[in-house]
């Protein structure tokens, strides 16, 4: 399966100078934040519906794989052109195409960043919560394709549950309309829902519907150090069991805190609490979670605004700050029953002493969902070995392998140790309804 | 496809007395509230999964139809046997096997009554939004194969937006877990969200795993009369607009207030807002309410705990009460995006007219979803070319046919109406992937 002279001089017809056939134009399209690359054959890029159903009608034809991307911030080779064929950019379909206050409604074609769509929903007094943590640059489209979540998920949810419809072209070209515009609908199977999170293997969407909220008016965060991780996390559980609702919950352990160098040495776990809604909410939140915080912690700060910001610039920062605890690192974002966090953090503390390797821990603490980052030099072989103890770890706390960057390419070995053989058979099959000629984004997932 | 001597024999070694096959017995699962009746050839209590599968595989033998029934509340005929077969009734089945208040999670068998799961949780301080009509009888399983609805979908979605993880056993027997504990989880697609709202034609649900939310500790609600529809329905629009998302916002129109005798007769459209949070919240949110509201009303009152159930007893009184203007009626639960509700009340006034009959229109307009019931007493022809009307009208002003109620038996008409064929046909072939021999409840949706 490879791009015919038929398909490229089609493409060259349709698409002109939109189509990217020199290497040194391709090669922007060949990495992701997974570190592998792969060279696709050309690049494509469309400017509507209909460009992209000539493209996959083309690719059905003359039987090339098509891989949809957006701004490549994956970090599991999702939009990697893998088997070769034509990488589909959505650069320029980058419209915001409608914002409907009343409806609470907004619908944007793939290409538009999520940190653009938020400001301009946020001039309209409107909110769209999901905000992974590449939101300043990844896409809507990306973030539909792989159900990207962020901090705001333990009360906000992620991104299926904001997608009320899709327009998606399916292998062959055809354009279809799935979903509705309205906040309920129950009117046959959820297609709109089963694509989200698929990863570009079933359909390419074209255009997304989503349901945006009020902008909540007031904001603040709670940073509070703790003497060590269990106490940090205990305390986020007490916060929660007292009826209290942040709107995003961060954990940091004592690898992160010692990476980012931002506090005394004795804080050996950081949680980050931020509280959104009314004025008077917000106040009597943080009055709240003060209360159940303060006798634990040996750090405790509230701020809003600006100063809040700061508090989370330490928590941006983590990502380059691991560097210098290791040139290189196998990341995973695993979710966990927030009641098992505690006795994951310490059996992962243990087994990082097992084989001599850093493992960093932090994230979204709140909904669960940890960032593991195993940080190393050379000892890849002993690394790979952690990560498999630590999956399996993670599974046997009826935990799940990934919550937020999903399968790609990285990590389908790990794909049966969670999804039964009967699951796996019946989402090829799935795939198969879909995509006969296993033409979109092939190798991806499964 | 017929329940077999062989088949009947298996079945009673299996289910001893909990295989019902006299006819008054059967008798009792052979309606739901659509009117329609079907008499099942024998009913199955199963007692847990093991059964479940048993039964499924020796439908698989033997080729009977099989279907997965809850409390029998659905207005469409989904859980009745169209087409002969064994009823699966998950009486039996009815345990709330967890609440965890740490992960705010909780683990069901689908018999598990929506009220009194509720009401468990309550004494926990723990919520479960959901909440159709029907709560006080429907089952946790039936809504989860409806994805039910309820007024408070506007501020806390529907059924789909809290299921986390199903058991589900595939026709032949095999039981799968699917989905995971945990909030966040993008591993493969997603099966657990494609079961919710297939209307037991995928799978048979045998557990389910929810994500609960902590128990707001404060409610109030406002009632406003308004002297026409529009008003009503503009001030609505006006309340979301400034920011505020009450849990709930039910609209009456005439027709309904007239049928309820509630009120006086200059009030022509009632709006019934439930706020809830902490204490402070909801008190700001009602101060903000109230402002917005009140130059426009003709009659407005606060009132929390049991003087607020009065007011939403006049909501719940309405289908009774509408009996008053018909002995019939046929009964939609459309849903528009909310900028076309005013709209959509007049053109239905104005065909109502048309047709010579009366068409109340109420429920849950703050998220679009609007019950349109056609009162009549012998025209069903007219009611039913009116109702086509209505459906057509929703559609035009980009609605769906149904919200919360599903397809079944008696929407199947009108699905091809709403979707496009090629997602008809992405349907049946998943239907195919799931149920090669068409014994899951056959006859309904498509």
């Amino acid at each position: 399966m490879s791009l015919s002279e038929k398909a490229r001089k089609e493409l060259r017809r349709l698409l002109g100078d939109r189509l990217l056939e020199a290497e040194s134009d391709c090669l922007v399209y060949a990495y992701d934040a997974s570190g592998r690359t792969y060279l696709p054959e050309a690049v494509a890029l469309p400017q509507n519906t209909e460009e992209v159903s000539r493209i996959l009608a083309l690719s059905y034809e003359e039987e090339f794989p098509v891989i949809p991307r957006g701004a490549g911030t994956a970090t599991t080779g999702a939009p990697l052109a893998a088997r070769g064929g034509l990488v589909v950019a959505f650069t320029l379909m980058d419209r915001i195409l409608e914002i409907n206050a009343e409806d609470l409604v907004a619908v944007v074609e793939p290409g538009v960043v999520n940190g653009r769509f938020k400001e301009k929903l946020a001039r309209r007094g409107l909110f769209y919560p999901p905000d992974p943590a590449s939101y300043r640059f990844s896409t809507i489209g990306g973030n539909v394709a792989t159900c990207a979540g962020g901090p705001r998920g333990l009360k906000y949810g992620v991104t299926r549950d904001y997608v009320l419809a899709l327009e998606a072209v399916l292998p062959g070209g055809e354009v279809l309309p799935l979903g509705t515009r309205t906040l309920k609908g129950v009117v046959g199977y959820d297609l709109t829902r089963l694509l989200v999170g698929s990863e570009g293997t079933l359909a390419v969407i074209t255009k997304i519907t989503l349901k945006v909220l009020p902008l909540p008016p007031a904001r603040a965060t709670v940073a509070a150090g703790f003497g060590s991780e269990e106490e940090a996390l205990a305390s986020l559980n007490e916060v929660l069991s007292g009826g209290l609702l942040p709107a995003a919950a961060e954990f940091m352990d004592e690898v992160t805190l010692t990476a980012t160098g931002a506090l005394e040495p004795e804080i050996k776990g950081l949680l980050l609490l931020e509280f959104d809604g009314l004025d008077s909410t917000v106040k009597e939140e943080v009055e709240k979670a003060l209360e159940i915080l303060d006798s634990r912690t040996r750090f405790l700060k509230v701020a809003s605004g600006e100063t809040a910001e700061t508090l989370w610039e330490v928590r941006r920062a983590i990502s380059p700050a691991l560097k210098k605890l290791g040139t290189r690192r196998i990341a995973d974002d695993i979710v966990l029953p927030r009641s098992k966090l505690s006795v994951f953090v310490r059996e992962v503390r243990a087994l990082s002493k097992d084989f001599g390797l850093r493992v960093a821990c932090f994230g979204h603490a709140g909904d669960g969902n940890l960032h593991v980052n195993i940080l190393f030099d050379e000892e890849k072989e002993g690394a790979e070995s952690l990560r498999e103890r630590i999956l399996s770890l993670v599974l046997s706390l009826s935990g799940t392998i990934s919550g937020e960057h999903g399968i790609g390419l990285t990590k389908r070995a790990y794909l049966p140790w969670e999804i039964p053989p009967r699951a796996l058979s019946l989402m090829r099959e799935i795939k198969k309804v879909f995509d006969p000629k296993g033409l979109l984004n092939p190798g991806k997932i499964f």
